[in-house]
């Protein structure tokens, strides 16, 4: 059996780098450890950039777009129609992630990988068109396999764009009305948990939209219960266009050495899933912030995952890891820039 | 009895403005409530600032420095000749601080208001030298009422320095060997709640040392019982120098109407002080971030405070505070420069 480019070997962080960063962070005029998560940072970035003083001043956000068949069951509080009309926002300027991006100087793509709405072609979107939405899960396999296929391939050809362009983060995003109903039901089968433990409001349900999805999801999970053992089966059943791409796009930075800042729910599920598909791709990732989804911890805490931020956000979009930017970069720059004991004449604590 | 300075009113926030900013925000493409915390700092601010769209761009850092007499008691990890060098460390650009306002482009000035040790005048340091650090509170008042007005007025004449310079944000940060002994017997005080509860290891005490500190604190608490109601004369037998600038600084905010960002433990213990002291201050302050101090978490939820940033810093400086910039920043950002439903044409939930 030939190797699949998904099981290729991630790259190894640089042990010497890291261990070098580790030494100074402990050299620099404060405390041990008195920056908290943001010494960890400076040290994990250092370990993947392979240079004691690392920094994140070049990045790289792509926001995958898809619909989801699964929508038909009334699943989500808002119509399907929005899933185009915030790709045109994207490109327009006007979505949150948008203005981040601006702010923070980001490149940002946005690809359509395939919405339920026919789109007239938007510039500055890359329409893949996999399909017109994934089938509706709650009924059969969410996709072919060559369709997964081809969306974990978007992923991977995004991250080549970001190394070409001089990247030294990837950010992925998603948008995608119905995509925290896909993102549960993975994350209830990637960590064999009842849908009532995992199921939150996405966007804004009810109590009762809340039950009716739960239910949907446990019956989708009953229906593809033979196919929940293999990630990329699972992905295939229950995931989405996007989700798929962002697994994709996961592998590859960890294969190619690009440092991943990972965002919310959505992103942590298809995190947790690249993990699954090819465990030493954790090592490249960094986690911005956990939401206000109720399954969120619980997909962290898999990843043993620390976040930087505890928001109660629940936009997606890239948004929470663009928010956690500054904090990535404030990090390199006191560890580049702070004077260190000896050289400050400052008198470290007795020995 | 003439009314104090610190009594005088503090300014209104405009209800007009917050009341547009709140309105704006659900107007916003993105689901309600989406942007969690970042929406309420958002309309916290424009009612600040009296706009609709409020802004952040122009800061102001003080840090306000001082040496302990408890320190006498051997309550810290590091000797109290830090507290100096560490003084010069802040104008060289070598400290934590001096790193975030220059990342911030924020104004930062040193204010010395005095150190055990003497020191030369340093330029770009403002020497107060309130007096050699306070006296050993654990043996009697750590200083005079006089003291304790002269350093509630280094506090208020920052503030006047901030506004001339147009200042939009106001963050004040602090440095003194000593000083977390110092809050944490104030925060008993204001609580009534025991030592062992609030006290923690500082910038590093091991559990020996906690022990000692907690016993120096339950003693100076006792000795001082008759004043610990007012809270002037709590601050006056228990604070620091650089603790009731602080204070001051906090209430002169609030009178002059300039938002303030409030850093870690001993400055939430101040804010807890300056809002005992005038309630109405409360409302000019935002909290940045819950450090890893134990007694933190007790004194935010005194002021109902819900802080940004939960990093495990135990750094003071301010650099909690500056940390927490770019949220700030961006929060206003995005609630300035995103399009509403109505602009982008994206469908908003079905009422």
């Amino acid at each position: 059996m030939s190797l699949s480019w998904w099981d290729a070997p991630c790259q190894s962080l640089d042990a010497i780098a890291s261990n070098k960063a580790s030494a100074r962070q402990q050299q620099l005029t404060k405390p041990t450890g008195s920056l908290g998560q943001l010494e960890q940072v400076a040290i994990d970035l250092a370990g993947m950039q392979g240079r004691e003083r690392p920094s994140v001043d070049s990045l790289w956000i792509a926001i995958f777009a898809a619909d989801h068949g699964v929508v038909a069951e009334g699943v989500s509080a808002y119509p399907q129609a929005v899933t185009g009309q915030m790709l045109r926002n994207f490109v327009a300027g006007g979505a949150a992630i948008s203005v981040l991006a601006r702010q923070l100087d980001a490149a940002l793509e946005v690809i359509d990988l395939g919405t339920a709405v026919p789109l007239e072609p938007l510039s500055n979107v890359r329409h893949l068109q996999v399909g017109a939405g994934t089938q509706n899960f709650a009924q059969g396999p969410a996709m072919t396999r060559a369709q997964a296929l081809i969306a974990l391939e978007a992923g991977r050809d995004s991250v080549r764009r970001a190394l070409d362009a001089g990247a030294q983060l990837y950010i992925g995003g998603e948008m995608g009305i119905g995509n925290t109903s896909s993102a549960s039901a993975l994350a209830c089968a990637l960590l064999g948990c009842p849908a009532r433990l995992m199921v939150g409001p996405g966007t804004g349900l009810d109590v009762a939209g809340v039950a009716h999805k739960t239910a949907v999801i446990e019956r989708a999970l009953a229906l593809h219960q033979a196919h929940l053992g293999e990630p990329l089966a699972l992905l295939q059943h229950l995931g989405g266009f996007e989700i798929a791409a962002l697994v994709g796009a996961y592998l590859a930075c960890a294969q190619q050495g690009l440092a991943v800042l990972v965002d919310g729910f959505i992103c942590s599920v298809a995190a947790l899933l690249a993990v699954r598909i090819n465990p030493a791709c954790r090592q490249w990732l960094l986690f911005a912030h956990r939401g206000a989804e109720p399954g969120h911890q619980a997909v962290l805490e898999a990843l043993q995952a620390q976040p930087l931020l505890q928001l109660s956000l629940r936009l997606g979009e890239g948004s929470g890891a663009a928010l956690a930017v500054p904090l990535l970069q404030l990090a390199c720059r006191l560890h580049s820039d702070m004077a260190t004991f000896a050289e400050a004449a400052v008198a470290d604590r007795p020995a």
